[in-house]
């Protein structure tokens, strides 16, 4: 095709070669590329190994700042929470709510249901729905049976197969069925083990249907999956305060606080621009606590996100009320997590934070989970409700511009000084950045 | 509170001495956890310092593996893409992908428009909303006036303001209205650009209220924040082939494969269980390119799934058809990407990655990370609908368990190569290592 950059067999190339390949291929300084890329191996070459083996091509290793916010009072255990992220201000924001609400009771959470579900979607191009419908009945068992083997650790932890039944979607498209089931995967995420037993499911199913009496004796498996979205694997968290002291340190009283808070809910619970916002803001801190503890923020995100729309319109995950003086602010959403399995127990950073969390099973992750992303959205609406979001947040994006400008630990504290009161735009700083070089004294 | 893990001031502290509360307070082995964070700082003091600085209370790097996917062919360019992910099998479907459709004439891509959009959320007590109205189309250009300094930039790179006007919300919410304006951010993300606008916005707006002679003369404003939906900043990346030349390298016949092929998107587009879990991987695809191009995988995440409910019900982000002989397949997915400004022009792994797709600007980029979400997409589904997912995802998790057991080189080859033709379970994988190491040839 006289395309050089078309490679073949690239996978099979060992680390070195592939990077060879692409500083050659890609780069104007090929030297400068291997070298940043070496930059951020580890020293340790089975470690790096180890982190290498996580995905395919890996050539080096992506930093994400591992943070933690501390003084999370979440049931009456106080948790310091890790939180991986690259956005500036989450883990303030995170620390500051935790603060906030620690004397005033912390965070009640509770998970309501713990169910995962997954489909093997066929075809059937019968009419007799009855027939097809008692046979999956009659042999029920036998699915079960045929993955007694895989099932038995999660059978032992209390976990297994919940229920196995046929869905008739045929008037979706027509011949179209689906077999649910229903998964109890206690501690781990479960998504390996959901899908092993679907496909186990589809065989017997198929050898069933060729067995049976049905016409035509025969079926088309299109797929077996998991779904990612867990509507009944919800968790709960809450926090309460008598509207006297939701005192904010500015000059807004407590109950116009209160007040144009919970506005601001009801915006989020009305209007799908300002809900998606809203809810992108609570999965800043409920990512954090995902991608630290070795999960799946992918997942995480489709199902939260798929809840938010699940009325029709798509809403606000947390939800306010002011009623007898007090002040109440919540959050349900469900999540799938696992604090077994996956990389949860290979990563030797995950297997901090879980450490650091007191090995947590998969429900009080979500617990804290729930807790975080409902402390993120009280401090992003206490924020854009009183002196606007973008004085915060502009701290720590000012020093980001700082250090892009190579500014010294003497001119960044002047300057972050110098905007104390109001809120930069990246082109002010620049100005006053000069303006210090060239001498001037900034007041 | 007797709780002696409540810490004050905690963000005050030096990073070593966070570090020090943190590992006394909650590890057993206090000296192995702070020899844990230390394995993952940097050797370059600088540089650990940049990343310890992109947040706040960092402790240490998070390692996410740094993969690139080569021959992706999009608009007759060969990208290799960077892509940074935990989660095993995603770079490895990429690539296939990308390797199937390249020699079919790639990916068609396109950005379709790209606007960006922002609000100032306010409560006014008045009866007569045609003056409010008129107000607002009276003050236009003193918004344009009020922020002509923070748009000047904006302005020679050809975007800024597009349009700002009053809509009526007051059926949703009393007294309820919102300023609504629309942006052009060019290839900066432009939230900080949004939402410094808006609260001048807002200043203005405040200020013209109070001298006009609406009655009241006065509004609350109770936040002034961008949208993370952006449905007018939407791309759409295609495939095509003629359906002969579906070949999967399966028994599975061209046109049964992309008839089945179908069959599957048509159940994503119906079945919200389903569209979840298909969005997922279109999404494990895309973040992976928005991680590694520096970009904010919340706000796209949260934009890509309230837009595959927009219509109501939640559906799939890609479509497919077949017709005259041929094999259609699409996705059309709105984002909100920056090529400049964030931590675009900060972090070293992410100049590299936009480096080598050869610094793209915004619709560039979005156009880049759709096609992964599409190649993601196939990948996906036809595993799915041919081998199932199992087998290929469970040979990178193969690895990863292998490796948490110390499996040898060998050891690892032997066990691959014994699972090669069916889907091992977690318990399958460990009695096969146990039965290796114990002196069984495995067969």
């Amino acid at each position: 095709m006289g395309d050089t950059k078309y490679i073949k067999g690239f996978s099979k190339l060992s680390k070195e070669a592939k990077i060879e390949w692409l500083v050659q291929e890609y780069f104007n300084d090929s030297e400068q590329a291997l070298a940043t890329l070496k930059t951020y191996w580890n020293e340790d070459a089975k470690l790096q190994k180890l982190h290498d083996e996580f995905i395919e091509n890996t050539l080096t290793n992506f930093y994400l700042p591992f943070g933690i916010a501390p003084n999370f009072l979440i049931n009456g255990k106080n948790y310091t929470v890790p939180m991986s992220i690259e956005e500036s201000s989450v883990v303030a924001a995170a620390a500051k709510s935790a603060n906030f609400w620690y004397n005033k009771g912390g965070f009640k959470a509770e998970v309501l249901s713990m169910v995962k579900i997954g489909h093997v979607h066929f075809l059937w191009e019968g009419e007799n729905k009855a027939e097809l419908k008692k046979l999956i009945t009659d042999i029920n068992s036998k699915f079960y049976e045929a993955t007694s083997q895989v099932t038995e650790n999660m059978r032992k932890r209390g976990g297994g197969i919940l229920s196995i039944e046929l869905v008739d979607k045929t008037s979706d498209i027509p011949n179209y069925y689906q077999l649910e089931a229903r998964f109890d995967t206690c501690d781990s995420m479960g998504a390996n083990f959901i899908n092993t037993c679907l496909e186990k499911f589809a065989d017997v199913l198929k050898e069933e249907v060729a067995k049976s009496n049905l016409s035509p004796a025969e079926i088309e498996v299109v797929m077996c999956i998991l779904s990612n979205y867990t509507p009944e694997s919800l968790v709960r968290s809450e926090v309460r305060t008598p509207i006297a002291q939701m005192v904010e340190g500015t000059d807004i009283a407590p109950e116009a606080f209160a007040e144009r808070f919970t506005t601001a809910v009801k915006i989020a619970e009305t209007q799908p621009y300002r809900a998606v916002t809203h809810n992108k803001g609570i999965m800043n801190g409920i990512d954090s606590v995902i991608i630290a503890s070795g999960n799946d923020f992918r997942a995480v995100e489709a199902c939260a996100h798929a809840y938010a729309a699940r009325n029709g319109s798509y809403q606000s995950l947390t939800h306010a009320d002011m009623s007898d003086g007090e002040f109440r602010f919540w959050i349900e959403v469900p999540m799938s997590l696992g604090t077994v399995g996956g990389i949860t127990t290979l990563h030797p950073m995950v297997k901090f934070g879980l450490e650091m969390m007191g090995h947590p099973g998969a429900e009080e992750l979500m617990q804290v989970a729930a807790s975080v992303g409902l402390a993120q959205n009280f401090s992003a609406l206490r924020s854009l409700t009183t002196t606007g979001i973008q004085k915060g947040h502009m701290k720590m994006h000012l020093l980001n511009i700082l250090n892009q400008l190579e500014a010294t630990e003497d001119e960044k504290q002047t300057i972050v000084k110098y905007f104390i009161n109001h809120t930069p735009h990246h082109a002010e700083v620049v100005s006053a950045f000069k303006r210090l070089r060239g001498g001037e004294v900034l007041k």
